[in-house]
């Protein structure tokens, strides 16, 4: 595992800190070993948080995400442990970690966690009808 | 059907039980025998599930699953049995199994089934916007 | 219309009665004929149900709904008509029939009817996050 | 604009008074003038509703959007008025129009508006998992 | 940045006030410069709001939208500032911005911030079901 | 079998005869029984002909599509007789006619016949670059 | 049908006269109407020419298109006039127009005519790879 | 492997021997174990031929790929060995067997075969445009 | 437009000028003003060339494509001024270009430009059948 | 690089040697590292070849190509370098190899190397129709 992740990921104000907004990143390369075999895996991450007073930069972010490559990571655990890192780092009023990852034994895996703030609601959604063509 | 499948069915220790978290296990390759005829049955299986203390192995739920490749099996009772033993093996907060079978006689059978732990209540869910391109 | 359906529609006893659990039943092939033409008409059903005591047999489904095929019916009445038989035969928790007609005149419809037994109240949903990967 | 629209908009009655059902109409072939420009505008239609006494005729309803082909309407005015004529027609439980308009400049607008009878209310929703596979 | 956003984007007065009706516009050729490397940054935006006494104007949308094209801009405090100019231009009763913004260091952003009017409450939806065929 | 098929098919004159053009016509609603099994049988088809003096008349091809609904046909047998009367009737300069059953027996068969009139041949095609986005 | 057609069709002269190369413009709101109904048809267009002295300018092309708007026109005959017009206006190596109209009586109808220069012979073709990932 | 796979595969005569046409037939159930492993193996497979004396009967054809699901076939081996028993039950006059097996160790695996009968010479291909819209 | 364009394309040595080989180069991002109206135009180029000497250098084809940002250019023009800069820079055996530019006026417009070496042929092409399973 | 590749990738005997057959190989999983910056590069590989003697075994494919993980290599040359490797391994009739790299600067890059035995000549196409439905 990297060490002293918290370091590596930098941060930013939040520009609107007012406001509770959401930030959805795509992140397609994530890689680390199966710690079984020694073997590379793959996933594909998804981040959605509400910042409260910081935003994760992405050149950082990018960073702290090939560092895993080389290290041996089980599925669930990882998940966890790269939410952990980011809410230490951004501490967000909301985040959610999406890992999907590639075939392995003709069985695919998703992991999803998320971390909500004490005390923090979100607002009431409002349902807008979804666009019926593309 | 098999015998003692919570035998075959290994589990290891949650990474993170102080969190709810869920994890998506998509098979596209169960098959079975159709009971009436005796000839191959064929689904896709979708399991989802928020463990507890455990979580299941995932070499050997695809030996669980490879074992009803000779077993006769109608489609709304082996979903419903599949996800018995693995609510069993696991004991999960909750667990929804899908069994999307292939067409016969012109038809589309999709069987799901859902178990919660006593007591067991989901956070307030936090409505994310969907990403709006691929 | 088809005399005497509820005849024709076989069932058999619900392999898990203690639970709710869907079944979901898409019908590609659907047909009968336009009562003001003649002329045929083609759709796709969708059978969503939740058992109670009995499941709808599937051979005798495909029956059933091959006995409109010389029948003249308009959508509106044809969809709620099918459900009303289908209820009748399985007296399920809930049931919701979807019909898809193919385009006329360049205006395609859909209808969708639902029955919910006296009484039974769906378990509160768990809202899994979906899939984001195919 | 047509004039008096609801005598062209033909009904007839319910099938199924005794029951909330749902149709979904769906027409790709709107087209207008731009009362700017009087260049032709196009949109995809979809109109939902709830029928109380009485369903709106598919034909009525193909010759009364046809009979916007030459006149002047402006997006967001001519959603309205056409659910509002459609509503004067059919009285139904609860209606919803979609108009989606094909790009202009460079940007696509949908305009969606919706009418609800006094002191109807819908039942409450029963959430089918949605199908996994097509 | 634009000076005096709000002057350029005009507005026309809503056709149908009394009535919370939804217009979605979706504006696929943003582009701004990145203030770290002055190279171009693209995204595709949606708007979607419910208005109260008017409406956005498309010409001076595009206008205002073309005005950021030699301007840098953070993705996060971009779309904050566009949904405030949107809303001191055209005061909706709701109104949800999307910016979905091009790979970056394999990396997709994208970001959604949403204003409601103070006292404004949304009809409680009422959820059709999703056409199932194309 | 329809007796007399070339009677019901109606034709009109060819409006471009100096010219090989290319007329496709899809028709995804023809229906006819299995003879084995007595039950219906589906399948989309797709004619593709280059006309010479003239043109099949498309009610006329609806209603002959129409007249096999209840005649017993063989998947390959079918094909080739369709052309067949297609050819008679028309006399093109060449057609071929694609005939796509739905599943059966968790098996998809296609069948692609062709006629080629005594001493036609094909201009050179000329390979224009595919688009490349939608 | 529009009268004088050559004088709508502006033209401005071939950049690039030294070599072949393929202009491909997409027109999806064609519409006329039908000669034996009087109701409109739709259709998409594709224009793909190698042009030689001259090519079609858009607006003209537009407003070409806009003028058969309220004609009658059957598919065949409209496909190879407007071709003709074409022809006539820009005078090309090579150009195919592709007509793909909108589904009446359940039939889908495209129809595709080509004009070759004499004399004119394409460069044989070179063929790349497709791509294989979106 | 199957013993006498040829008494397996039953055939009816060709309905039109005077004509070339072509037989496409998807069987996306085939399966085999791996006799490396002794684990099941999965692969769609896709028979396209044209028949000259002799066409293959389906249900013979669903029986004889049935027959491998607990035998050892290696991927290469077996596509070819099925490709052999058709061309021996059929004898046509051109024949291809396309395996897609499902991945593998991150790998997925298509073997193709054809046969062609001595003196056959496929009549010249007439390129049709293809179609442009869905 | 950019001057001196060969300048800013670099290239690097062809690593196997004894084999030809292509390479496809995919720019979402490429975006001009239109000289008529100034407004901003927007296009996706694909790139398509088997080298000789020498590659094009990416990171300096990012920055020519650049260079276009705030330059006025006709579609077919600038479609063919770029084939002939970066023949001029690479000096390739064969090279495609293709422009696929955004919608304007309803009508979306592609262009496509090929140069091929005096003497060059390219080697007879193997047809491999395409990939059936996603 | 590697040393001695040709030692890891193992073959074993062609099963059918005396037909041209094809072996389609996909490997959704190449990663290395960019020469210049040292961060990581993905890439999707297609093996596409005819055999001769011999076939590669899929398990020292899969080291094979593991062994790029953690090397710096150019997309040209990489591409190249692993065809020659697979060539000299397997000496197949005829090979391609397709590397299709993630987008890097906003640019996708696509590589396509073949190689053909001396003498050996592709069995003259027979174009099948392609299937038209899914």
């Amino acid at each position: 595992m990297p060490s002293q992740p918290s370091k590596i990921l930098d941060t930013f104000p939040n520009p609107q800190p007012d406001r509770d907004f959401t930030i959805h990143i795509r992140i397609p390369e994530f890689s680390c070993l199966c710690p079984a075999t020694g073997q590379p895996d793959f996933a594909e991450l998804h981040l959605q948080y509400v910042p409260d007073g910081t935003c994760v930069e992405l050149k950082s972010l990018k960073n702290y995400i090939w560092s895993y490559r080389n290290e041996g990571a089980y599925h669930e655990a990882v998940t966890n442990r790269i939410l952990g890192d980011l809410v230490a780092a951004v501490n967000p009023r909301f985040m959610r970690l999406t890992a999907d990852f590639n075939v392995r034994g003709g069985i695919y895996t998703q992991v999803v966690a998320e971390h909500r703030a004490d005390g923090w609601t979100p607002a009431p959604r409002v349902d807008l009808p979804p666009p019926m063509r593309d």
